[in-house]
């Protein structure tokens, strides 16, 4: 039995894992979970699974959930500061980080600190501090067990194997604007970037993939992962979704992992791991199957990947810019605030104007992240 | 350094073993070579990677490898006996089994009978006798390591992983002759059969590639390999022949090992394992391949891989019987004595008319293949 928190227990990646805990009663145990304001589905998860505490980050909200469960035998606490204090739980075995942002960072490095493994899906957390991150995790013997498709199959390929990575490849849909041009994404509502063509995602991962900055995010992901130089990475359009991802080792011999599109698979491997579990999710068939195709991305007009590719290369604090800048812009296009193509345009100004960084802590993180909102904040307003 | 033998040397897998070893000089050392009739290279290979014993199969031809090593500290030996003899010795970790046919089962058994790992191009073998090798693997402690490149990729897919395999699918290429119809095949001639799409290989398999017997004793080949049930075996065209083969784990993730067709990958992959070596093979690319396809396998037409399904189904001495007039088959279609579909026709006779034995051990299968060929060129001769 493991014993299990997941940070973000009410977004997209929160609920399927806890339908995978449903799934497997005598294998996990829930002993945490956070939401940040959806307090009313917080409450239904904590009276169906029984947790031992319960974290709303929306203090407001602290109250009414108080008051739902005041019958039950669950800790009840608010705010930001009481996801650190969850994750240290002695008896926790695992915290699933699925906090959408660079909210994600300090209970993931508070439960690594505290010698939790980590089933990691909140990719920002290796965007902004890679480097810190994976070092704290050698340091105190974590494992970080990625939960994005595209890591679980790099990560599965490289069970049992000794021999380095030459390079992997990691593969893109392209998203529901694939094979369009400059001239049409200056039109595209919010509407049409939330309609993701395989995958069932949160709002915010969904326009990442419309604008590929989640691949881009997910190159920065892999290097700090997997321990890869920059240009063993690679990103290879695969529209059909099958194959999540592959490795290329140094025989030339390459491995992918495929199936369908389906995040509850990478999510109960994450959980589960060393174990498979047998599963019900729908197989895949290759009669229903018959081609898939391969094509290169288009970085001249979804110019975020490239973008990615550059603060990578950039390194210090560029990827905590590149990644507090998207997070705005992701934001504000939902709101309606701005066009499509204007999120590329804010990032790369950001990029360009804020403070460069080549070896930053902890603290410059933070104060990049802030300095970074604010500025793309005001390029916002100003457009 | 790994010492290794090789038996059948200057076939197609041999020579690439050897290309294999000589361009990893610190790793492996070659003890035995051994040849069935083509002298001249086995003199030629022998000169060069100075074995310490060296077969020729057909004994007309000792006295001149005799000869032509005399100046050089090497054993000679000739004789299909002497086979047994040389796999045998002592100092020696791996013996690669690159004969064609039954006439592999033999040596290999007694190179599991001395403890040797088996790196097995040698299908015939398993096909033939699969019950009885891989018990008698089990029982030395050593491991059969195929060289085939589908089951090879089913192997570096399985490796690390504690699951059960649910399933696992062998990609066939469909061979020079995939989407014909029976009125093609019955006219179709040595030359054209022997034009593989996409892999060089020696004669024998080439045929068996384009009747898709090939996949039929690789189905029977990855029962045993795998200890799999025959409904856990899937064939699917895939005519590039890039995914070599893929496993469906029992949460229905699944793997697939990938590449350019080259067999020096498999071969290096079995004698190297469990490492894998640096190559300077060329690198597969995906922009070369915007697309991999998909589709049934025919078993309408080309009856001989449901032929194989059924021998695999009805189990004792039937895959026997149907691996020997294969043999008799192909050898008869290489000669231009039959046709191409009365390759079928002649199997099928066999499975019909044969003494079937439930619970064959190694004598029932001399005698099952000895009877079947006999039997085979009576029907070859009345056509």
């Amino acid at each position: 039995m493991k014993n299990i928190a997941i940070l973000g227990s009410t977004g997209s990646i929160g609920t399927q894992a806890l339908a995978v805990v449903k799934a497997n009663p005598t294998l996990f145990k829930i002993q945490v979970l956070t939401a940040q304001s959806n307090v009313s589905l917080l409450i239904e998860q904590a009276l169906e699974f029984e947790p031992d505490v319960v974290v709303i980050g929306d203090e407001d909200k602290f109250t009414e959930l108080k008051e739902a469960l005041k019958h039950k035998n669950i800790e009840v606490k608010a705010g930001i500061n009481a996801l650190c204090e969850v994750v240290v739980l002695p008896s926790l075995a695992l915290v699933l980080t699925a906090l959408v942002g660079f909210a994600g960072l300090k209970p993931t490095i508070a439960a690594i600190k505290a010698g939790k493994d980590i089933a990691l899906a909140n990719k920002e957390t290796l965007v902004v501090a890679g480097d810190l991150v994976t070092s704290l995790a050698k340091e105190y013997k974590v494992k970080i067990l990625p939960v994005d498709s595209e890591h679980s199959a790099i990560f599965q390929c490289l069970v049992g194997e000794k021999s380095a990575i030459e390079k992997i490849y990691l593969t893109a849909s392209g998203g529901p604007f694939r094979g369009k041009n400059i001239e049409f994404l200056s039109t595209v509502t919010r509407q049409q970037a939330l309609k993701h063509p395989n995958w069932v995602m949160g709002a915010k991962i969904t326009i990442d993939s419309a604008s590929l900055m989640n691949k881009g995010l997910e190159v920065i992901e892999a290097k700090w992962l997997f321990d890869l130089e920059v240009d063993q990475i690679d990103v290879i359009v695969h529209p059909q979704s099958i194959i999540h991802s592959i490795v290329q080792f140094t025989d030339g011999s390459m491995k992918a992992q495929m199936g369908l599109p389906d995040m509850k698979l990478p999510i109960q491997y994450a959980l589960a791991y060393p174990e498979r579990i047998q599963s019900d999710f729908k197989r895949f068939n290759f009669l229903d199957y018959p081609s898939f195709t391969f094509e290169k991305a288009d970085t001249q007009t979804f110019r975020n990947l490239a973008l990615a590719f550059e603060a990578l290369n950039k390194g210090g604090n560029m990827p905590c810019i590149v990644n507090a800048a998207n997070e705005v812009v992701v934001a504000e296009f939902l709101n309606e605030q701005i066009g499509f193509l204007q999120m590329s345009e804010v990032i790369e100004t950001c990029m360009a104007k804020l403070d460069f960084v080549q070896q930053p802590g902890l603290e410059d993180y933070y104060e990049s992240d802030k300095q970074t909102r604010i500025f793309a904040k005001e390029l916002v307003t100003s457009i």
